[in-house]
Order: C-alpha cells, then structure tokens, then sequence
C-alpha cells in the first residue's frame, strides 16, 4: 500500500428532499451565478425548484445557461467576466458533470488576471478560486465531489484538465428523482462512466490494498446491477440513487486509496471526444476500454483474473489464466452493450481517418506517456485506437 | 434507502512519512494543546517525533497527558481550564479513541461558561468547538473522523455520548507503524470496534440499500482478515494499515449511509465498561453483540443469513433458516474467541450482581428505548446481559 492523502470535504445532501437545504447552505452569500446546461432543468422544473429556494432564502443571482457536453472555454470566459463585474462570491451549478466542470473552470478564472485556458495548458499552481456547490442532475463524473475540471478548447480539438483541491465543492445536492429524466443513452453513459472511474484506479501493480479493493469490486458490482435497472426503468429510485451515490464516491478516491491508478482509457478517450464532439465521454469510454484491456493485459494477468471473477462474476474453474482474463474482458463488454452502448468506433462513424493525430495530440505531442499499468507511448495509443476500430 | 446527510472534512494524511506533515497542517495556529494518554507515545517515540514537527514549525504548546480508556470528565475540566487560561486555539490528541474523545470533549468545554458535563447529560446544542486534530496511534474508535465522543462520568459510574459536526477533526495524521506496539489484546479489541461500528448500522430494517450493504460487508471481511494477521503479527503493515484505514471509514458514517442503524450494543456495553472501569470497550462488545443477536434475529431473520453469508463466507446450503442464523453468530463469535477476546461476561469475572442497575442505567432511567432492529427497553436489555453471562 502506497502513502496517501484523502480529503473530501464536500457536505452531501441527498434525498428527496434535498433541495430544501440549499438556502442555508448559502447563507451570507451575497451574490450567486446560477450555472446549467441546455435548459433540461427548465424543463423537468429542478431550475424552479433552486430558484424558489433562493428566493425564499433572499439570496441574489445572476444566471448563465448553454453549457454543451464536453464544456467549451467560451462560455466560460463569458462566466468569468460575468463574475469580476457582478461581484459574484459562489457559483452553484445545477447540472451533471459538464456544468460543474465549466463551474469549476469560472471559479478559477474568477480568481486569476490572464485567461483561464493557460491553467489548462500548463498546469500552474494558483492559490485558489471561487467556491461552488451544486445540484446534481446526471449520476456519471464525479465532479460534484472531485477536485477536477475537464474543459474542451475547439480551437484545435484540445481537451484538457485541472485539479485542485480547492476546487472540491462545498456542498452537493442530490435528489435521485432529478436524473428520472435523464434518457436510457445517457443513462448508459453515466454507467460506464462511473465503473471507469473506478476500474481506471482498479488496474494498478500496487500489492496489498485488500480494503480498497473490496471497497472498488462491491461499488462496481451495486452499479453493474442499478445501472441495468435504470436503463430499464428510468424512475427506479434505488437505481437511480445507487448510480448517483456511487458516481460521487467512485471518483472521489475512495476506490482508490494507497495505490497508483492507470487513466489511460480516459486520456484515450478525451482526445476522442475532443475530436469528435458528437462522442460522449461514457460512450467512449465503452468503445475504448475493453480495447485497452485486450491491449494492456500481459502486464499482469492476475489482476485481470480478478477483475473477471469479482466483478463480473465469472467462474473462471477449468479456464486457463488467458481464457479468464478473456471471459472478463467479453463480461464487460457484454455488459456495456447491452446498456445500448457502442463498443467499437465503426459503431460511431468514425474511421481511421484521425488515429494517428489523436495518438500524437494525447501524448501532448511527445511530451507525456500515458497510464501506469502499462506506459503507453504515441505508438501503443494508436494501437489501441486501431484495436477499437470494428 | 433513507434520505441523508454526508459530511466527512477530515483531511487524512496517512503512510509512513504522514507526521511531517504536521507542521503546514497546524500553520497560523497561536498554541495547541498537545494531549496524549498513558505515556506509551513517549515511549515509543512518537511523541517525540510530533514535538520535533511542532518546533520545526515554531508552533507554541503546552501539554495535558494521563488519558485513559472510558476517558474521565475530571481530566477533561483539567484541560477545559488551561485552554481558557492559557489561550489554546487548537487541540492536538495524539492517540486513540479515548484521547480523540477527551479532546473533543475539552474543544467543547473551551467555549462555553457552563460545566461541559452538562452537555452529554442534556445533549443542549452549541455553536461550535475549539478546532481539533489528531496523530492516531490506535485503530479501533474511529473518533478521528467522526463527529462524536463518549465520556465516562465515575460518579455514578455513567457513560455518555455528544455529536456535531463540529466535533470532526480538521486532520488525522495515521501512520499504521506507530500501532505496531499495541498489544494483542488492544489489537484485538480494535478490531471488535471496528467491525462492530459496521455491524451497528448492518442491523436494519431499511431495504434497497444495496451499494451501502456492498461497502459494508466488504469493509468487515477485509478488515476480518487484518484482524487475524495484526494479532499474529504486530509489525505487519499492511493489516495494520487496513484496521487504521478501515477504522475511521466504518465509523464516518460511509457504511451505513441512508438507513436507520441499531446501536444497542454499544449503549449495552456503554453501561457496562461504566460500570467496570476493567472492560475495555471492544472486549465488552465481543461479550454483548453475540448475545444481542441470539435476542433480536427473529426480528428479520434474512438479515442475519446475509450476515451469515456475505460477511462471514458461510455456505448455507442444505440449512433451516434457523441454522443459517446462528451459524453466522457462531462464525462472528469464533471469530472473536480466536483474537483472544472473552465472549461471556464470566469470562471477565463479572456475575449477575448490577446487571438490573446496568439495565435501568441503560434506559436513563426510563427515559429512552435502546436500538432500531429491535426496540429494547429495561427487560430486553436485562434479558440480553442474561444472555451473556455463561
């Protein structure tokens, strides 16, 4: 077991009747930026619900809507100069992944006198930002309890990422009823989402992190099963709050404690999506990782042998190791498809066209390697693009 | 699944190098009160380790050692007065569970003109405390990230418990090497603790738990496994860093997150360490929790094959119900003989003189019901120390 640091200081609420919190969470703020999406919250009444409890809590707002998946640094420059003129002390976002991370993005270039992309670009240290809260609305990134922001710059198709831990939201509202709404794609999304989060600090040679591990295999076998459920019936609450709970806590390190993750299937998968903006980031995630696995394997088979077995449940008796690993590589990619996820780019449109920039740009153009499972150079990212191809 | 509430600050700063973080956790801080217990930290070094970090750091202290287990309202008066006098703004408790408690305790007491006894007699809520952290050099309490502590009263022999939110540390510093001198039987009851703060919020009625039931049940069988090695092997690492970590989770409230616990069997042994100052808290556990369950498991039966099953690795195939119940408390209890704890009260050569005064004790005279699986009064609770006897 590596030494490690866990801070997670986020106040969840969640329930029912969570929203109702939310005036005195914000109490003494003297201005709030209401931040969301494309208006789905207007729609399914949770943007009424927030702006009724700020009203009655007498707390001043000022609003910005539009943020698109993968959030584009545009919107947040307009945040940001939105918040240096208006004095604005809190942002809350009321959304999923997106808009919290453009949030996060705001309370950054709030705080700072030259554009906020540069953090993204070079990893600069800053004292702090803004503090945020939010209300959840998609059970999928993590970010309501994470300390990262990951922000997409069109120029040049760049998806980038910052994390701090002052950018770990004060509070989360979670009302599992917010995410009813949510379609059985997206849904899907969120799912594979959320079992990424963890298996991407599952896949590690650390020895000796019996806890964590035990903790990762039991959140993953919850949401293999809520994920079908809510797939099936959208307005399954126990679902819908077993996905939501474990979307916070499957990226809040808990699952990863004292050992090195890996993060290449994401990295992989951002300059995907940075590419093509039509990719959500659970769909990618579905068509890169069992590409990944099939790619990464041979490092250690024995931790793809338990991934098969506790996981996904298979019985590997009789099997050789390299059938185990097999079986627990297809259980998961079964399981992704079956949710109606995409399990190869063909299944996107996408050919190999812009394999080889995407191994380049996600290598930050030979400056990095990428995971720690298995290193991975320019080389080997292209592989496992051209693995997921068909 | 219950509505809830989640909110665990702490920043934990855990492995073998943790301690010199000390220094920038404790920065801008004018005097700590340095509180410890026995006298073991000074002689096993890591008092000396933690005075190295604070005079590095030129941070101002005073001390306040003699802490012990069912820690005393006396020495906590004692520590209220020196932080009023002497203008501490910050309390350091470097040991266990019984310290943590005391130093909260004080915390309270600093900022009120009352008795702080007072406050666990009535539960009266306050603003705040004074700000806390801690060095733990015991896994078993999990006080250092919770928002409790539990005081033992020795006129009249009562023990008594106080929560907030406030009362959660800023900051634990756990490096599992500084446990490696605590003693079998210390270990031992740990390890009950441990589990038993999981197994207090297991007993429920509450259904559609399912990612809940999951962290739980994975926590104790690791934290079984430790268990066993940390007795064989006191300098063990590993399985002292799996009872440090999994001690502050199973008693954050993660494992028992959205619904109703029970907790009879810590206010049952509650009465009885106050009673016998000799019982240690985890072995009075050991004796209680087994007969609790031979009381209550008609109350949901299902409950306890789970129990049986998932926690303990019983195949109960082929077996009655009834079977499959009792040989999961007969697992649990095996379990507990085989750290060396006693299981029956004559074991600790305690008969059957105050178990009616312990019972009404146990009710506050009348005052509450014990427990949520089943709700205990006066009788019940007299029946279970009965129970527990031979």
């Amino acid at each position: 077991m590596l030494d490690f640091q866990y801070y997670s200081p986020t106040r969840v609420v969640f329930g029912r009747n969570a929203v109702k919190e939310l005036g005195g969470l914000l109490k003494d703020r003297k201005k709030v930026l209401l931040h969301y999406g494309g208006g789905s919250v207007k729609k399914n009444g949770v943007f009424d619900a927030v702006v009724e409890q700020l009203k009655a809590a007498e707390i001043d707002y000022v609003e910005l809507g539009g943020v698109a998946p993968n959030p584009k640094i545009g919107l947040i420059r307009e945040g940001v100069k939105i918040c240096k003129e208006q004095g604005v002390d809190f942002i809350l976002a009321v959304g999923g992944g997106s808009v919290i991370d453009s949030a996060k993005a705001i309370a950054l270039g709030a705080k700072i006198d030259f554009d906020v992309w540069r953090l993204y670009e070079t990893k600069e240290r800053i004292d702090g930002a803004l503090p945020l809260g939010s209300v959840l609305t998609i059970a999928a990134a993590g970010s309501e309890l994470s300390n990262g922001t990951v922000v997409t710059n069109p120029e040049g198709g760049l998806k980038r990422d910052y994390g701090a831990d002052y950018l770990r939201p004060e509070f989360a509202i979670m009302n599992p009823e917010y995410t009813f709404t949510v379609s059985k794609y997206q849904t899907a999304c969120g799912t594979v989402d959320i079992l990424m989060h963890t298996f991407e600090r599952y896949f590690t040679h650390t020895p000796d992190v019996d806890l964590t591990d035990e903790l990762a295999e039991g959140l993953c076998r919850a949401v293999i099963r809520a994920g079908r459920k809510a797939v099936e019936n959208g307005n399954d609450y126990e679902a819908r709050a077993t996905l939501m709970w474990a979307g916070s806590i499957s990226h809040n390190d808990l699952t990863g404690l004292g050992r090195r993750g890996d993060w290449a299937t994401h990295q992989i998968e951002h300059e995907l999506s940075g590419q093509y903006d039509r990719v959500s980031h659970g769909a990618g995630l579905a068509v890169i990782f069992p590409a990944w696995c099939r790619y990464v394997w041979k490092e250690e088979p024995e931790r793809f042998v338990r991934f098969a077995e506790k996981i996904w449940g298979v019985d590997t008796k009789g099997m050789t190791q390299e059938e185990a690993v097999f079986a627990g590589i297809e259980c998961c990619e079964n399981y992704f498809r079956s949710l109606g996820m995409p399990v190869r780019l063909s299944e996107m449109d996408i050919d190999d066209t812009h394999l080889h920039e995407m191994a380049v740009k996600g290598t930050y153009f030979g400056k990095r390697t990428l995971g720690g499972f298995k290193v991975l150079d320019e080389a080997d990212i292209e592989a496992i693009y051209r693995i997921a191809l068909k």
